[in-house]
């Protein structure tokens, strides 16, 4: 049994800093971000990592998951707190909130401390505004073991509570850099590293495309795709079909399309004929 | 130049109704929903479809296509309303409205009035609850060339305001089917066509399966993915690659990569080698 905090008022402190962070400015502010749910912390934990605060809802089930999870978090000296199901539902903004959260710090986003050559993939988004769709990145990005997301320019916070919540634990598992294009840009040249973006011209398919690792997966703002400066940098563009109407995809849907080609090319399975 | 009627207040009758088209309920009782910008319209237009009613922001900037839209709308004996930006805000409920929006009929979603064999291609969903990836599996299904998106037992409403914006314009040229699991598995045995799902037990990995046309892809629910017993309907089960932590990708992500991996398979691009 471990030392455990309750907190019943909507007016205390903690409950307004832990509200606090579902705003971007305060997580800047305080390096800190919010992730939900036991499954979620869970994953955390198996990736080596845990929060330095967990609040758990008195009203919680229990499970053993919830009890390893706790008895990690005070093991590391972190805080354990119990609140009421209403006083949780505020914090989180859910009408029906997890029975635990997990206030983590935020990660070192610094371009310099990736590693290219620790992944055949990497996705790149610039200018993403959607934070649903950085999350889906993220979720993507794991599935086809990419190495981890890297953001460019003025691009949602991967932080933010709809994010981390549609990373479906990505976000404890995918590397995360931020930075603008010419520092990126830059950085990719200092070094090996293929840049790929979906285009319209001038563009090969992308079924039979050469892809070489490590892949970097450019994709654009949701609105106004690529502007053309950053596709004319890219070493490859290719084309998706579009059989419609239309002539573009959901972004983070492109990814995902070009993110599993780039997979099968690049490692390709066994076939049997 | 046609006639138009103008409306101030908040409370008048025409600006309650629009309102209530935000809800699943009235939309229903209504059979009519709304769609907003002047490029979805246009798409609507150019797909054969116009509104009964065109409602036009009084801040409007002149726009050659608006001209056309509000003439065909006029034409055809629809109506056509301004109302001031404050107003149209309250009833589309975004803090930046489109200048413009459009009130339209449901349309026929009966599984019997679907001709099968119009595209090798179809998208199915079982009880998949959020109406953004609902509107971007439309949008996929208009770049892949599919004939439309069948939709199984307790899903969102494609006619809602976030679907039918993440559909991108979709939802005017895909056609939409609602149906229970076992009026849909009864209306397909009775004529020819592929089910096909992604599945992590017996399953063909995705990039050599044999996909055959007319293909029904199968995508399930967000948190729960398919029941078994609807996999076990299925005529193929493929395996999509998990080199992370997670066992599944987001619901509109995996059926985007089936869907653009069966396209490949079914109309195989020109290679030069």
């Amino acid at each position: 049994m471990t030392h455990r905090r309750s907190i019943t008022g909507f007016s205390n402190p903690l409950v307004k800093f832990l509200r606090s962070l579902r705003d971007k400015k305060h997580r800047k502010r305080e390096g800190k971000f919010i992730a939900e749910g036991l499954r979620l912390l869970t994953d955390a934990r198996l990736s080596g990592l845990l929060p330095e605060m967990l609040v758990m809802s008195s009203g919680r089930e229990d499970h053993p998951l919830l009890d390893e999870l706790e008895r990690a978090v005070s093991d590391a000296g972190g805080d354990v707190i119990e609140m009421s199901e209403d006083v949780l539902a505020k914090v989180t903004g859910k009408e029906n909130p997890q029975a635990v959260a997990g206030v983590f710090a935020e990660f070192d986003t610094a371009l310099a401390s990736l590693d290219r050559n620790a992944a055949p993939i990497w996705l790149v988004a610039h200018a993403m505004r959607d934070p649903g769709n950085l999350g889906t990145m993220l979720r993507t990005g794991d599935a086809v073991g990419a190495g981890g997301l890297i953001l460019l320019d003025d691009c949602a916070d991967p932080f933010s509570v709809q994010s981390v919540r549609a990373s479906m634990g990505a976000i404890f598992t995918q590397r995360i850099a931020r930075a603008s294009w010419s520092e990126f840009i830059a950085w990719l040249r200092a070094g090996e590293g293929q840049l790929v973006a979906a285009s319209l011209r001038d563009a090969t398919d992308y079924r039979s495309a050469p892809y070489r690792a490590p892949c970097f997966l450019l994709v654009g703002n949701e609105s106004q795709g690529l502007p053309q400066a950053l596709e004319d940098a890219c070493d490859l563009r290719v084309t998706i079909p579009m059989r419609g109407r239309a002539d573009s995809l959901n972004a983070a849907i492109a990814g995902a399309v070009l993110a599993y080609e780039a997979l099968a090319a690049l490692t390709p399975p066994p076939r049997t004929k």
